[in-house]
């Protein structure tokens, strides 16, 4: 069955690869499975077609069939329950990388979405300047604990998994930020995820809408 | 096996069941599966032995047998993955159902966290009377597209599932704001979770923790 992912049509980055279509992007090429996309613009996003898709309004969504579902972290669930490549076959190691995965989303994204936040909802307010440093703390206070658990092993639990691919993918929100660099070992992770064939392909892919004539 | 999850010793909310752990015994009495608990001291949480099972020194974590995990999504479907009564049989239905868990702990449950941050971390700063506002109309956004997609129903998406587990969990955290109460429907929902006779038990034992005499 086609799969068809939802895309900005103009990311707000530029096509740095940090909106959350090159998750799952990243995700189908990981397990090999080819994709369409479907580019949606702001506007187009609160409409009540995409909004039946996706009730906060947000990309990316996945159809398949029948199926229709949002949130990176489930679409990227789906895809690696039902394609060989991103959960272990062990029950207990799958349970694990499946625990990377929430942890990513709830434990470190948070913070990293409260320094996004602080900087582009109240970069212009009179207490940004003060605050900013308190909020990269907490920042800094997840990646310490974070840096502590990875160690010197390449990946979070044994072989890559979608727990790294999740971590990873939360934790390039950080490398304009700096902070990222002041944890090397997570630095060199995050690196090591970039160079997946599977990311280069859909960074590129993402790259290419961002970068190409404007849709129309 | 024997689950064992851990606790706090004293909850910072006193047992209003804001704590993580609800969830998971929450889960546990859906399913009608007994457990144990091991309750931790806030000094014990930073310690080595709590942090490698909790790479971040949070509660709750949970123990069966060789198995070791946390964050509260990750049990709560491992709980729901491995007996009936939280996630529905039909493929479909059941990958919508994770989408919601996903959805409480990614999209909604983070600005839910800025407010707390902003009321506890930075309810003595100069900036936090003007800032709030801004804070809780961000939970607004989200409340109020929630609310247009629950609409009349009961649950989010047919029966109960562990997506309405985590979500009712997540929207407990704003009773004390009011804010909720702007929602009547969200409001309603949140009330047919605590009426299910498992939060009431799971409510229960937290609470008997809380008011007991101290432990040790």
């Amino acid at each position: 069955m086609t799969i068809t992912i939802t895309a900005f049509e103009r990311s707000p980055d530029g096509g740095r690869g940090l909106a959350r279509d090159t998750r799952v992007r990243w995700a189908l090429e990981e397990v090999g499975q080819p994709y369409q996309v479907r580019l949606v613009s702001f506007r187009a996003m609160k409409e009540p077609a995409h909004l039946a898709l996706h009730p906060f309004g947000q990309i990316p969504t996945y159809e398949e069939g029948d199926l229709a579902l949002f949130e990176t972290g489930s679409i990227v669930f789906h895809i690696a329950e039902r394609h060989a490549g991103l959960l272990p076959d062990d029950a207990n190691a799958r349970a694990r990388a499946i625990t990377w995965m929430f942890a990513a989303l709830n434990t470190v994204e948070p913070v990293i979405l409260e320094l996004a936040t602080a900087k582009v909802l109240e970069g212009d307010k009179p207490w940004n300047k003060e605050r900013l440093p308190l909020v990269e703390d907490r920042v800094r206070d997840r990646l310490k604990q974070l840096s502590t658990r990875l160690g010197r092993t390449d990946w979070l639990d044994g072989g890559f998994s979608a727990g790294d691919l999740m971590m990873v993918s939360v934790l390039l929100r950080l490398k304009s930020s700096g902070i990222l660099d002041e944890y090397p070992n997570l630095a060199a992770y995050v690196a090591r995820g970039e160079a997946r064939p599977a990311y280069e392909r859909a960074f590129a892919a993402q790259l290419a809408i961002n970068t190409g004539p404007p849709a129309g």
